[in-house]
């Protein structure tokens, strides 16, 4: 028998697909028992570089729809709206799909996973989150996940690129930004990446399967990590700490918080030690203690690679629908979320300006772990001279923390904002 | 409908198995559509904080084969005859079974696997290396499996907490030993693991399915960490590295090297960073980058949950045969494997002897990358002193170093036999 796929989109990963599949044809029959053929790519433009063969090429999508002999269409043209039309089509064709695409799954993923689970066809999307690490799989075993805790983890390349060269090479953010651009690490139009949301999009997934609840991308909290300073790097480092754009999912009395963020990880953690554009999950497990995946998040063949493990569990018969939405989901808003904090206070260096800060936070409940006064940094201007107080408190709720922050924002000396980072307690 | 399972034997991870059988019924049923029902218990001996309800129980193995009710078998008694037989007759009958025990693998492991595919019922193994990390799952994928280049692993928990024992606390392998005893990480007899017999067999096991080859256990070079001393743990440290006891299986021309012994790792490696009872996976692959898995590799409730992941995979029709024996294994012998070496020569000190030494390795061809001569750590005997030197050569086939070495040892003034320990130059 053969086995009919149509692919669209003709960028990164696609070639790297059309590269693997060329490279593997003979592995594949063997595995899936059938012959694999790519017999139609669509793409609205087709690129010189890409040899197509025999295979059917056309800037139409729909082309991808109205072929019936195709058994199988991957996606791979990213974004939402064509992307949702074509899958959505697809299924209800009773035609499977797999996609590489997080933004159509964090915004359409439940209607597209019902209507594959109603018409009983694949919808699959190992390369939908990080890259090559085939979380998705581990995850989709659902034992092990229905025991999950908790999972963090480093799934924006762009950010951990950036955060590791500010951290390894002493240089500002829009230094090292430039230079991820420069490699083809962050788009012309980073936002998307240094803002967080491409990591909360892959949050929303990995937690939806984690707790068996629907994907709420909406329920994300998410920040990015343009506002870190070196000097924010080098203070975490003092106390032992370093710097990392996280996403963090936790259940917890059947509440469950999703964010997004830079968080103080200690030194000893792994995920510390995951830097560039590698990519890391961890899974904190009642049963198995805490597994860890890293590999590459991103690149035409680790993605693709991805696509094909995908493509031969479904041409194999082995594929399961995800345990998605098989409950609600409750979440947990960001200010009700305790976790220890980096706070960086520039304070005028008059007297009773520390006794002010400590008495102000004690007054709120919240203890200091650290402080470190830095005599050093002081920054002297006409009559005033300014001093960097830098705390890591000990686990405190936001809001009663962010309470505390605002009086002392009212202090005439105390400069305002008051910079603070969430600090990671488990993992 | 209802599976009912056997269970041979009622050591720490059947009755982890129990326990979450219990606590998770609920949830195994839903995601396997039937009721799963641990219907019998064989065991030599009934243990009396085993609480097994309407469970049979009997001493007599015998009775899971002749109990036509059951539908799978875990088989968790460990050792080779008696679970050969078991499991083997189990296969026979068509029934399943999944097991936690690399040792019969490793031994029978080509026969039973061949018996389950021609008989065409499952023999499942995810528990029987590497305890927690779903690393077999992983593996079993086979398309990213069958472009991997290299597999690294720190697979024997043992002798893991030693060496990080040793390295941190400074306490010798002895007194390292003994403490992994008291708690319950090494056996009274440690042998097996501290002698690298049990990450050898998991090596096999992990080869085999990587590279589509047999399971070869008699073709894995094995080397323990018996004679790691404290000074080899802090040179190594000195010329950047960590020692760690590592299985590698390495692909290269069709030609497949399997290899367990300590060995120096860099210490910005991930492996150089898996400390105490943890294990780590490592694959190189072509078309992914460097995949890395971590977790628990023992314990009850870890274990347990991998014996589960595949009696879901199972039950709900998931189970794939192993890509394992497709092709020969090529295997290369330990002499012609090429990597650096770290020397730990005992000379007198003479003039001459360091010259010597170099002029000896210079004539095989060995280029030195690093030396360092301890004038403080001179030990002075009657009318002698001995210098400690240590050496870091450039990448040499070992066939090669071992000639050389004969030929240093066999000078009057170089101590007998000299330490040499491999360095992993790829990973």
């Amino acid at each position: 028998m053969s086995i009919n796929v149509g692919i669209a989109g003709l960028g990164v990963v696609a070639q790297g697909l059309l590269d693997l599949a060329k490279a593997n044809t003979v592995q594949l029959d063997e595995i899936t028992g059938d012959t694999v053929r790519v017999s139609r790519v669509a793409s609205r433009r087709l690129r010189d570089e890409v040899e197509l063969g025999s295979t059917a090429f056309s800037t139409d999508l729909n082309d991808l729809i109205s072929d019936n002999d195709l058994d199988l269409v991957i996606e791979l043209i990213g974004g939402t709206d064509a992307a949702y039309d074509l899958i959505k089509s697809c299924l209800n064709q009773g035609r499977g799909v797999i996609t590489a695409n997080k933004a159509v799954l964090a915004t359409h993923g439940n209607e597209l996973l019902a209507i594959a689970r109603e018409r009983n066809v694949p919808l699959a999307f190992e390369a939908a989150v990080a890259g090559g690490i085939p979380i998705i799989a581990a995850l989709k075993t659902r034992f092990p996940a229905n025991n999950i805790q908790w999972l963090t983890g480093i799934i924006n390349g762009t950010c951990n690129y950036i955060l590791t060269a500010m951290s390894e090479e002493g240089v500002a953010f829009e230094d090292a930004l430039r230079t991820a651009q420069e490699l083809g690490y962050a788009e012309a139009d980073p936002t998307f990446d240094v803002g967080g949301m491409d990591a909360a999009q892959k949050l929303a997934i990995l937690v939806a399967l984690a707790f068996d609840v629907p994907i709420e991308i909406d329920e994300v909290y998410c920040e990015g990590i343009e506002d870190i300073t070196i000097d924010d790097i080098r203070h975490a480092d003092e106390f032992g700490y370093s710097i990392k754009h996280l996403a963090i999912g936790r259940q917890d009395d059947d509440v469950i918080e999703m964010r997004v963020h830079p968080a103080l990880v200690p030194k000893e953690n792994l995920l510390a030690k995951v830097n560039g554009v590698e990519n890391a999950v961890q899974l904190g497990t009642a049963n198995t203690g805490v597994l860890r995946f890293t590999g590459p998040g991103a690149g035409g063949h680790a993605t693709a690679s991805s696509v094909i493990a995908d493509l031969t569990n479904i041409a194999s018969g082995l594929y399961r629908h995800p345990g998605i939405g098989g409950s609600e989901l409750n979440a947990r808003s960001i200010g009700d979320v305790a976790s220890p904090f980096f706070l960086s206070i520039a304070a005028t260096d008059r007297p009773g300006v520390i006794a002010s800060i400590g008495e102000t936070l004690a007054r709120h409940g919240i203890s200091i772990a650290s402080m470190v006064q830095k005599q050093e940094e002081v920054v002297r201007s006409v009559d005033t001279a300014v001093i960097p107080v830098v705390i890591l408190t000990n686990s405190v709720v936001e809001r009663e923390l962010d309470q505390s922050l605002k009086e002392l924002e009212s202090l005439a000396d105390i400069a305002s904002p008051i910079k603070k980072i969430r600090v990671v307690d488990f993992a």
